[in-house]
């Protein structure tokens, strides 16, 4: 027997008429070849599968079919990712990893080419993605659009390397999809003018209301980093044809724990929304706009739906592709193993002497960081003087952070942070966003030292260290993803956080809040492989402040 | 001072029209700006660069950068180069590393798209490409061909995969590239009318004659493994614009004991051919076939030449590309270090019951070698009984082979073989044309399943091992090539050959010997990790003679 043959019945939400009946489908050969109506059906509900409509799959860290693995459970069918922390990291080759990874799953994953890597010219990234290259990817099948512009700055004064990208874009017929927070005016319309058709930066109900007045789809994004969906939620009421829901960067332990976009469908129904917006924002609106290969039950349509047990809880009991049961019941039905190792990782070990910074009769500038803002403050301090050197200092929370290439062997870059608390020890880590360089900050040299040599080593991760122990999660794809199945991975990230949240600091994530210091297009200031910088000033300044 | 613009003299060899003068050029910006008769000038000879139009790089065991550093010292600027071991094992992210790391030196490395990944179904490959991404690849700018059409029959027939993808790389403008061993008449008629236009299997003149009278360029091919140099060469001046030179697979011993298209034409200046006509066959044909960016010392030309002792010797003294000096007197002037790691290795390590295989009252299929025959025989024989198993048996010199994938953990698969003349020790490989499986022989299972392990340990390489020994070279880069510089790889490599020497082989390489056996195309018997194959009959046999 045909397995993808099959009837199946139940409560049919149809997104598209905007009605539940009951029904029985018939799937022949992977497609939906006659539905019924009946009287009596069993309880369970029957929809469209939930699409993630912008997602860095790296911030899972999963490898895209291990990604795959653990959202088929949530029910998400479809997801728009891009690929731009692996970009950074190692160009086509990183992209092509990916795209063959997804390939093999049965999911509708599909690809936006990055479009700004890297990030600043201000930092070493292992890759460039100029035109040529861009144009070159967007042609590929599995490529849905031009992702996140986050040079809005020179779409506005029309420079013409992004410029150059955008009208590849438009030639191929793909979408564009913006990044433009707190953008309006004449500077929005020029950015909506030059074919941006979609933004995931809102983050209030007035700058989506302006956005979506010039033509825009609203992506509300409600992720681990960060949470826009409190404040836009009411759009999907309001604009119901205008909002997509997405994640945008997610970490492992939220996807467990909290779910993909079912978790949002879920936060919807508890405010109130009609389920049937809710599912256009969750689903319908995001495969129509990019054009995703997803059936949405109508007759003809390709067998992709997801069965729940009820809408209030929406728990989902199994998901289908193409007419194929691909998950049912708490087992995933096809296999994420990957086999293929992929880095970009240069740097040799370090010696003490390469960490420290000399004492002067004068103070430094300073990040300053709060829990979950990825803006830093930018203040002075007098750090503690040890044999000639500045040193960390507890008591004042004035800890030192290194930056280094892991693309080269040149000198570490060394400053000075105030917020994350710790007491004792140190942390690592290799996801640093956008070149994804190698970043520690630490209460002392000798723990700073420990982790990152054994960040070195490992060619890549998270590493937590104190005098006497390390624990660590590899990341051996890319130093930015791990070849493990979604628990593994989990499990190991779950004992360095508690190892680490023995150092006393009060973050709820410190790895993450390391890992956004040196992005240098977020103000004030940041710490690069190059050295501190001014986002205001867009420059590299010295350490002293003399 | 632009060190781009300065004068070199000495004796201008033009082999566009066909005569040594005394000149001096002068370079501004990159270019040939003027050139001047002189009367007088320096001994040295200034010549055109020379190329390899078609070499497997994978084949050095070096990474193409690394590749790059040795061959721009024995003048060779440009190659065409076929990655299809890397395409069989990384399929399109394989071929972007090789891109990549090419362009990172300054020589004019072009590629063509593997035509044939896999080569056959009987074998675990680690990535098709289809005609899809082989049109997509063919589009990228370093791309001048379609390479070797090995599937010589699928043309004949007019299969539409294969067919698919030459009409796809003519509408592109670029060349077909041939591989059609002995084909002649009626069916050689064909594959030429298809569009395919270079050749470098010919083994006889008459061969080579029957080509280029259908309008085929002949590519003379001399190097590690394949020899056509001693049968082709008076093409050179029989037919001195119908022939180019290419080294096709070339083993880093032989690289730098003996050289590159430097050492091809030394022996074509021994045979007394022209020495137009071998500059013309090496260097002046392959850049207007394949259409490389590389100068010929004409007037407005890119400044790419070689400058030599004298024509004799025919050493190269220093190397320059787009007016830049890229190598001096034994000194390379570009950085050819490269941070990628890249595999695709799933195997993980067996046990002894996994390459045992069950004694039988019969005889079994056997392979027969010759030393630098890819070709195999096929004979019978009865190996050793122990423990009620087949084992190796010294005195018949009958070995056992395993094979097996390293994309999955399938059963490891076992034959016999002749030929190698182990009196001791195993060896193993992860070098196995064309999928590049596992592949190991040995004269006793206890040293076979060490070389084995070891290599699954390494995720790649060559492997020596007695019971008291293993020597080996680490192949990190797909299990195909080594990140390291050339010397180094070198001296990894003859120790490893010294070492297996004394296991009593007079074969010349084992090695590469042991990388042919699972080369499914050439007749007769051969092993795959899907089980013994007769190849004439194209189907997998069982290994007992029951």
């Amino acid at each position: 027997m045909d397995k993808s043959n099959f009837t199946i019945a139940g409560n049919i939400v149809d997104v598209v008429a905007k009605r539940i009946y009951k029904g029985e489908l018939e799937i022949r050969e992977g497609k939906i070849a006659s539905i019924k109506e009946l009287e009596f059906a069993p309880d369970c509900y029957i929809l469209p599968g939930l699409v993630d409509s912008h997602v860095h799959i790296e911030s899972s860290l999963l490898i895209p079919s291990r990604f795959a693995d653990l959202i088929v459970r949530k029910g998400t069918l479809g997801v728009v990712t891009d690929p731009h922390e692996i970009a950074n990291v190692l160009g086509e080759i990183g992209i092509d990893f990916m795209i063959n990874d997804a390939r093999k799953t049965p999911l509708e994953i599909r690809f936006g080419v990055p479009s700004c890597v890297p990030a600043t010219s201000f930092e070493t990234s292992g890759f460039v993605l100029g035109p040529n290259k861009v144009e070159s990817l967007l042609k590929r099948e599995e490529v849905v659009c031009l992702a996140e512009v986050m040079d809005y700055p020179g779409v506005i004064r029309g420079d013409l390397d992004i410029m150059k990208k955008i009208v590849a874009t438009k030639r191929l017929g793909k979408k564009v999809d913006g990044h433009a927070p707190g953008v309006n005016g004449e500077d929005l319309r020029k950015y909506v003018a030059a074919g941006i058709s979609a933004d995931h930066e809102c983050s209030t109900l007035e700058e989506a209301i302006n956005k979506i007045r010039l033509g825009m789809m609203i992506q509300i994004r409600e992720g681990s980093a960060a949470k826009n969906f409190e404040a836009l939620y009411s759009l999907i009421d309001t604009h119901p044809d205008r909002v997509m829901l997405c994640t945008d960067d997610t970490h492992p332990d939220d996807l467990f724990e909290r779910g993909h976009i079912d978790h949002l469908i879920r936060r919807g129904l508890n405010k109130g929304c009609d389920i049937f917006n809710l599912l256009r924002a969750g689903s319908y609106n995001a495969i129509r706009h990019y054009g995703l290969d997803l059936g949405l039950l109508q007759l003809g349509d390709s067998g992709d739906f997801i069965v729940i047990d009820d809408l209030d809880s929406f728990q989902v009991q199994s998901s289908y592709m193409k007419g194929v049961c691909v998950y049912n019941n708490g087992e995933v039905l096809f296999d994420s193993h990957n086999e293929i190792l992929l880095n970009n990782f240069y740097r040799k070990e370090i010696g003490l002497e390469d960490i420290q910074i000399k004492a002067k009769d004068c103070d430094v500038h300073v990040m300053a960081v709060n829990d979950g803002d990825l803006l830093t403050g930018w203040t002075q301090g007098r750090p503690k003087t040890e044999d000639g050197q500045f040193v960390s200092d507890i008591e004042q929370d004035l800890l030192k952070m290194v930056v280094m290439s892991r693309y080269n062997n040149d000198k570490p870059v060394v400053g000075f942070v105030k917020g994350f608390g710790f007491k004792r020890g140190a942390i690592s880590g290799s996801v640093a966003h956008d070149s994804h360089n190698i970043i520690a900050v630490g209460t002392n040299d000798a723990d700073i030292l420990s982790a990152l040599n054994k960040l070195i080593r490992m060619k890549g991760g998270m590493v937590a260290s104190d005098s006497e122990l390390s624990r660590f999660v590899k990341l051996d794809v890319a130093g930015l993803m791990s070849n493990k199945r979604g628990e593994d991975l989990l499990s190991d990230y779950k004992k360095l956080s508690d190892f680490t949240r023995g150092f006393g600091s009060s973050f709820h994530s410190p790895f993450m809040t390391l890992a956004f210091m040196s992005l240098l297009v977020i103000p004030k200031l940041k710490l690069s492989d190059k050295g501190l910088f001014d986002v205001e000033q867009f420059k590299l300044i010295d350490l002293y402040c003399e």
